[in-house]
């Protein structure tokens, strides 16, 4: 079965946390937007009355009969499809679990340019965008990432991955935040990862995996831009 | 087993609708930051460098061994144990897609009071809460609002229920948002909710439950303050 991913198609956005996981996977996808035609073909399924279960959103997959909407929740499903996360209950929730976490941090990642509302120009945000900016740098970066290093540090199988001995969806997902926060806050970063050695390992060990590092070099990988969540304006690296 | 629930004792928070599903499935648990030394209780858990699963903030539930965090993955857990959600995997999936978009609702919605900083006072970000409250009112509660319409009427079994012909926890976190809603901006609601029947009936639906009544007419619902995420400050309801 071929999946189908339908997301914007010029950002790499949430819809690059289930690139990752179905890159990693070696599924068979298509990304349905960067494809003729791909536009309209999510707006029709967006909005066609005789969906029954619409999805709120992009990103959502297509897999056979299920449409499934919600970034964790279609990593979920890929989760237990392709070995991208433990299969006994207590394992899969943990991950789960870890994955909305991620999601928290990229709300507020979201939200450092675009405080007052996703539908304004960052132009006309800009003095707010600043004091949120500049609290979560402050903050929020630490307490998440802090947070990321603490799960690494007391995982019994050890501190190569998050959840047990093999790499999770959650662990492309760190991968992922990492890469997105050095892009937008270069400066923060630079000086607070050097706190996170066991985050900033399972970074580039998600790297450096064959077909991570592939796909990265690919031009399936769209690169950063100032359209998506992560977006470098210096004036909020401080 | 007594499952025992960890959260902020003096709102109702994101806590909340775990409560709401631990009441209608007439499940044994204790909400323990309520009881004596439960606080502490709750401070001890957190630090424990022995927890190898640690969770990132509250609410979180210990079941047995298990120990759950976020809001919608302790849900996903309590749905499979307690009939509130559907046992085929479609279901289950459609049930926590509907709980994440509730989930990205309640954050926006607390980011009406706090659009700067959680760390702040309201006080301290009164200018950037009125802008972010009037986009809020005029785009987003129509646009999730309108969204849980569609859902209802696209429901082959009827628009009794989100997901089936049979009550799941996210009928229950519709009820609670509608409710916050409701309190927090009575005016805007009271302008708008006409125009959502059938989640208004929901919310009735749900309210006039047995045990969901027996709960809310209780000492163990904690009011809306403003403390909360639903908060209700005249400044920010047009």
């Amino acid at each position: 079965m071929r999946y189908e991913l339908y997301y914007w198609p010029s950002i790499q956005g949430r819809g690059e946390f289930v690139r990752l996981a179905l890159e990693e996977a070696a599924a068979d996808y298509v990304d349905v937007v960067r494809e003729n035609g791909g536009m309209s073909a999510m707006t029709r399924l967006m909005e066609d009355p005789n969906v029954a279960r619409p999805p709120f959103a992009p990103p959502f997959l297509k897999a056979g009969r299920l449409l499934i909407g919600q970034t964790a929740n279609i990593l979920l499903f890929l989760g237990s499809g392709h070995r991208l996360a433990p299969k006994d209950e207590a394992g899969r929730l943990w991950t789960n679990q870890l994955q909305l976490t991620l999601a928290d941090l990229v709300v507020e990642t979201h939200d450092t340019h675009h405080p007052i509302a996703a539908g304004l120009y960052y132009e006309d945000q800009k003095p707010a965008a600043r004091r949120r900016a500049e609290d979560f740098r402050r903050n929020r970066i630490p307490k998440f990432l802090g947070y990321f290093e603490r799960v690494l540090e007391r995982n019994p199988r050890g501190d190569r991955w998050l959840v047990g001995a093999r790499l999770t969806y959650a662990d492309l997902s760190l991968f992922q935040v990492v890469e997105g926060l050095s892009y937008a806050f270069p400066r923060a970063m630079q000086r607070q990862a050097k706190r996170y050695p066991k985050v900033v390992a399972l970074h580039d060990r998600v790297a450096s995996r064959p077909r991570i590092k592939a796909y990265l070099a690919s031009e399936r990988r769209i690169s950063f831009n100032e359209e998506g969540i992560f977006r470098r304006y210096r004036e909020l690296d401080g």
